[in-house]
């Protein structure tokens, strides 16, 4: 994100989850900090916008998340696609991410992981609900502040189709609908 | 689906629902059936393939999948972008949408729920977990058989961006991954 971040309304955070694009979540918690590359998230609810995600005990990020209850879900485009695919293949328990893939971090305004600065959106999340963490690594995350690149109208998301292979968002059509 | 359909091994479901498309939810209880149009799913386990999905109690599908206990996720493309609009925008509380979208219904193998002929892919699915249905309408399913067209290599799958806008499905990249 060269351009000056732009607070998005939370009503319009449904619009940047829906089409299922891969994200990078950011979590920190005293002094250690990583990146996770995820996929398996959905959209919960719209406002506040209530996002479920799955962060298994093995990844490193897990007992961050857990510690700190706060996370970002950062939108990468193409253009991060090999550090989208670095990210997946090593662990934070070895390595600094942000360093490793030229990522930089930014401070976020209301929890304590970072943003990622080359992301076209960055969505800052507190985790509300843990009930099904045991049993499956899901965890229920409210986004309470959100960023959007205004310079970016139509980025190239990233969507995986499992072992590398990734769908780069096409084309955009318009039908009339009543659906939110 | 104009080709018989093959059966698709369970370890490869994730890669047809980690992209994000929108899919059509087919449910039946008592002689009653209806399709619902959803964005809001994620995968959850790889094998036994689990997803997760809402269904709010407004939705006329909310109280056939929770009566039934099963239902059948099937992938449209951008052939069936009218459809899935159309779907979206009716309640199967007045409008019986396989006449009204034209799409043909087809028995499942292992579930009470129909396929939807015309879709590229369909997932019979059994509901393994309801503790989150009360708070936010969100369903535990599990894939117990997968159905795929083998002649649709690359479905041009339609992903909601909000209010009838759909990205579709463009270019596949492949990078060296360790990731499944």
């Amino acid at each position: 994100m060269k351009t000056p971040r732009k607070s998005c309304p939370l009503s319009k955070v449904y619009g940047l989850l829906e089409p299922g694009p891969v994200v990078l979540m950011t979590t920190a918690h005293k002094g250690r900090r990583n990146i996770m590359t995820l996929s398996w998230h959905t959209m919960m609810e719209f406002e506040p916008p209530l996002v479920g995600c799955i962060v298994s005990d093995w990844n490193h990020s897990f007992s961050l998340l857990k510690a700190s209850r706060n996370c970002v879900l950062n939108l990468p485009a193409v253009e991060l696609a090999r550090a989208v695919v670095g990210c997946g293949n090593t662990s934070g328990a070895q390595t600094d991410k942000f360093k490793r893939f030229g990522l930089t971090p930014l401070p976020a305004k209301k929890i304590g992981a970072p943003l990622i600065q080359e992301c076209h959106a960055n969505l800052e999340c507190r985790v509300v609900d843990t009930r099904l963490v045991s049993n499956y690594g899901f965890f229920v995350l409210e986004v309470v502040q959100a960023w959007v690149d205004p310079a970016v109208k139509n980025p190239r998301t990233l969507h995986h189709r499992g072992r590398g292979s990734f769908m780069v968002a096409g084309e955009t059509i318009r039908l009339r609908s009543k659906m939110k």
